[in-house]
């Protein structure tokens, strides 16, 4: 019906006829004419239509708001004067010659020149939709995933399905369970991640695979979190962490330049220990020039307990941020801060601000100042390079508290401060990472998942030790987001035996949930190893938006709903008998009330 | 840790030292050589193993089939004599000079050179999916995939995807549910197909949607279904259905000719009443000869109520088939087609074989021969075309049952006689379906789903006859397989009301189930129509096997059970109170002891 986009069109289509589908994104009367800017998913044309065109204009007469039309017209160029630079169409406009009504439309319950609630955009997806702005972003993510499948067939890689059907993964977040009408009173999990089946498909040998699928965690949402979401899945057969990560660095490198024309640069690779001490995160962002800076030598003995206590204990850590020109911060705005700081476990916020560096001991300001002597100041100062009109922020507590309440100030502080900056690309590799996490009651968590191979050790190595072994993962980070993460896997049954008795899993258990992998590891595993990236915010990075939901055509709510289509939604009871499942809140308000 | 492929390996490389992943194919010890057949993804070639080579030797004599192994060796032409026409890496072989154990392997479950039951292969598919007929099969899904991607991208559809935990979906089949742990006695459905996302995809102006995704159902399945399968997922606004057919053949032409070097030709175009009346289905298969020939006419006036009843029923049909050579059938085998026939509801299969055609009636042998008169059986041999040999099969009853028992019953002949040419590729498109299925209480049914426009009709054009109204839908069907179906879609509320009105669907509950796609049809709906290939199927023409679990890395069993992992499973009583559901089996045991 069409032989143009609106968005196409140019001076060089100059006297040509063109047919055009679309929606009218706005009508002005002008002089005698009207004018339409006809939209469609490629952009905006500018239609005039003439009152000499009696038929056309009777029926332009009648044109609103996104009414669906069909448009035949000739490309005129515009006069140098009345050239719209801001509309890539803006030198051309069409004389209608034909009009064609397909669908009329009622006022929308959207207003698209105001910020709309996200309630009523979620509610109303497919109109909020037509706005280029969101448009735009699922066509990106369209050209981002085309992008890595070409990237991944060219290397090699092959795309095979694996089952969404499928048992109850060990990822650890909690599974999406789907009753089986067949196996009555049996259930499916609907997959965290395809580790198991891609880890299976390089016993079969396929040696590089790859899917884009979704994968599902029922947990409590975060602004950056779905219910489903969109893994880029690699797995790889005979190849070491390093040549796993050049492979997936070189794909998403010639993504940016592909899809933004930006040069990411070679990623640095910082070890999951530099990362925490430096930046206080496994996911830094190094757009942000602030860094933490161990103090504990210096003030170990000063008088100070709130300084001197963790200094000396093996499990504190005392660490400072020096925040450049933070001598300016007020009362009131270092008083937020320390609340901020509590909220990951910090009892305070001790600052010294530094009024006149060249003064030494005597050019600072702050509380503990008085606990402190001269050479301890001027050792600060030194360590952190301080200078005239900057303040110093100090963290002492746990290793765990300090770490983690430093980090998120330094992410702050950078923000509040706008010392981040926005402009830059900051990618990196995070290495090295513990292989298990203490639980508070002492026992061990796998950090990533128990398939991760530790880093140079046996299984009786590892056994001995499991504590401060480091495992053979990395992360890919991209301006403080972690976009990707893998690992090389084990490919032995011994030292996968020796991973789940230190986590706890006992023998029955280790062969009803996992005697499958086990069994498959008696045949001739090859070595493995892969990665997997979240799309999702792969293309959130892309468009530059902070919000999931943007990326998404039909996001749910942080509550996990559908607002468009009203999911979830009651179940047919008749269905529900059919599975052999029965909802129980009914029943238990019942019992109250016996 | 490769340097090539073992599949790769040709004469070019001759005097190369190249380095080889992979598995013993199989070892033999001639000569006091060793020789291996090591296999990976791509291929298998010949490793010698010389005594002179100490070391290597020593631990070549360990190796067992499926040892995982490390090579390097130096690639040599073998001497003509030697050649293995049957290999394609025969013309060379690898003198080893590197030999590393990866990992050792236990004797496989599975025996490679035998048949395995099903069963088995399910069991331990990771090793069923290391012999080169399953892996060729998995490589060709990922091609073909890949083929499709890019066709559609080359031609400016953008991949978008669609809920997975969505609304329920009207498409007939049973829906898979998930209980909502944050909306208590909520559930979500997956989905049988993303119809009303792609429908609302076109209203957000996207234009051009296509997606390789995930759909559910769950139903009771049969060798060509699963529970989950793969749909290739195409929506177009602004295009005829005659424009959707065009494009999305020339997808289907242009794979096969990539992927198979077949010219398929143009398609046919047939109607569903012709496709019924001339092969008895919605889903002829081309390559069969046999054809019905309708005889109503020349037996409606015969004393034989079997067939003069049909015959003078507006409900009835008589129709033939004629079998060449048909008639050297034994009486035993026209039994069991008479059996057969029962199974779609036939009371039985009169025939009439033709013993000399010249002869007319005194030259045919027939049970009913004594009911029909000259003039009648000499109609019936030039109407059916008969010659000497052949044999006439009959079917009189009600239109469903003569076109389905004839139907089938002509499928079952062309492969018993080996009159279907099995080496032939015949595709078509169906086309003009009914709108509407009757039920048997009278109501109608969507024939398609209850979105699809008819064909040239006003809404109360529609109301008012309703049973005789055609859609605007169409099947592409090969070799007797429906690959894809697809239709023009509603794109106007008064005709979208009109359908849910006709299928008994009330007011109340079209705003409860469809509510925001009728809400969306309001705001300038364009004209869109699309269709939906079935990946699993294409695939399973493409790869010749007729058991759609043979192009599924990890398919379910009939009983939709995964043998591999063992699920569906019990869940944790935890997860169940947390999702606030109950399994109600105990519970009704329990009744039924008090």
């Amino acid at each position: 019906m069409r032989t143009h986009y609106c968005g196409h069109l140019n001076k060089s289509l100059a006297g040509q006829t063109v047919d055009l589908c679309g929606w009218v994104n706005r009508r002005r009367d002008l002089g005698g004419l009207i004018f339409i800017d006809m939209r469609d998913r490629e952009g905006v044309v500018q239609v005039v239509i003439d009152p000499d065109m009696t038929e056309i204009f009777t029926l332009a007469n009648q044109l609103r708001n996104e009414f669906c039309i069909r448009l035949t017209g000739e490309v005129r160029e515009r006069p140098e004067s009345q050239c719209n630079k801001d509309m890539a169409t803006g030198e051309v406009e069409i004389y209608a010659t034909g009009l064609e009504i397909i669908n009329r439309s009622e006022a929308l319950p959207l207003d698209f020149n105001q910020k709309n609630s996200e309630e009523q955009r979620l509610k109303y997806r497919y109109l909020d939709l037509r706005r280029p702005e969101m448009s735009d972003r699922i066509k990106l993510r369209a050209k981002a995933s085309s992008f890595v499948r070409r990237f991944l067939d060219d290397n090699a890689f092959l795309d095979i399905e694996t089952p969404v059907l499928t048992k109850a993964t060990p990822e650890g977040a909690r599974d999406y369970l789907v009753p089986s009408r067949v196996h009555k009173g049996k259930f499916y999990a609907l997959p965290q991640s395809p580790q198991l089946f891609k880890q299976l498909l390089m016993m079969s040998g396929f040696d590089r695979y790859y899917q884009i699928v979704k994968c599902f965690r029922d947990e409590d949402l975060r602004a950056d979190r779905q219910p489903e979401f969109t893994q880029i899945d690699i797995e790889t057969s005979f190849m070491s962490a390093d040549q796993v990560r050049a492979t997936t660095e070189k794909m998403i490198t010639e993504m940016w330049k592909e899809l933004l024309n930006v040069d990411l640069g070679a990623f640095p690779v910082m070890s999951f220990e530099e990362a925490a001490r430096r930046f206080g995160s496994d996911k830094p962002d190094l757009r942000n020039p602030l860094e933490l800076v161990d103090v504990a030598d210096i003030l170990k003995d000063v008088e100070f307990q709130v300084f001197s206590a963790p200094a000396n204990d093996p499990k504190g850590r005392v660490a400072v941020i020096r925040v450049p020109g933070g001598a300016s911060l007020s009362r009131k705005q270092i008083d937020e801060y320390t609340k901020f700081v509590g909220i990951y476990g910090a009892k305070g916020l001790a600052w010294m601000k530094v009024n006149d560096r060249a003064a030494g001991f005597d050019g600072v300001q702050s509380p503990v100042a008085k606990f402190l002597n001269e050479e301890v100041v001027e050792n600060l100062l030194e360590r952190t390079q301080a200078e005239s009109g900057d303040i110093i922020l100090f963290g002492a507590d746990s290793k765990r508290v300090v770490t983690e309440a430093m980090g998120a100030l330094r992410l702050k502080l950078g923000e509040d401060l706008a010392l981040t900056d926005k402009s830059a690309w900051k990618p990196l590799w995070v290495v090295d990472f513990p292989m298990f996490e203490e639980n508070e009651d002492g026992s061990l968590s796998a950090m990533h998942h128990p398939f991760t191979s530790p880093l140079n050790l046996t299984p009786e190595e590892l056994a001995a030790n499991p504590a401060d072994a480091l495992s053979n993962a990395y992360d890919m980070v991209i301006n403080g987001y972690e976009v990707g993460g893998g690992s090389v896997r084990i490919h032995n049954s011994a030292m996968q035996s020796t991973v789940f008795d230190i986590l706890g899993i006992s023998t029955e258990e280790q062969r009803l949930k996992f005697g499958f992998l086990l069994d498959a590891l008696q045949f001739g595993t090859p070595p493995h190893a892969g990665l997997a990236f979240g799309l999702d915010r792969l293309v959130m990075l892309l468009c530059g938006t902070d919000n999931i939901r943007d990326v998404i055509a039909f996001p749910k709510t942080t509550a996990a709903a559908c607002l468009l289509t009203d999911a979830p939604s009651l179940a047919n009871p008749a269905s529900l008998e059919e599975l052999s499942i029965a909802v129980n809140i009914a029943k238990k308000k019942e019992q109250d009330q016996e």
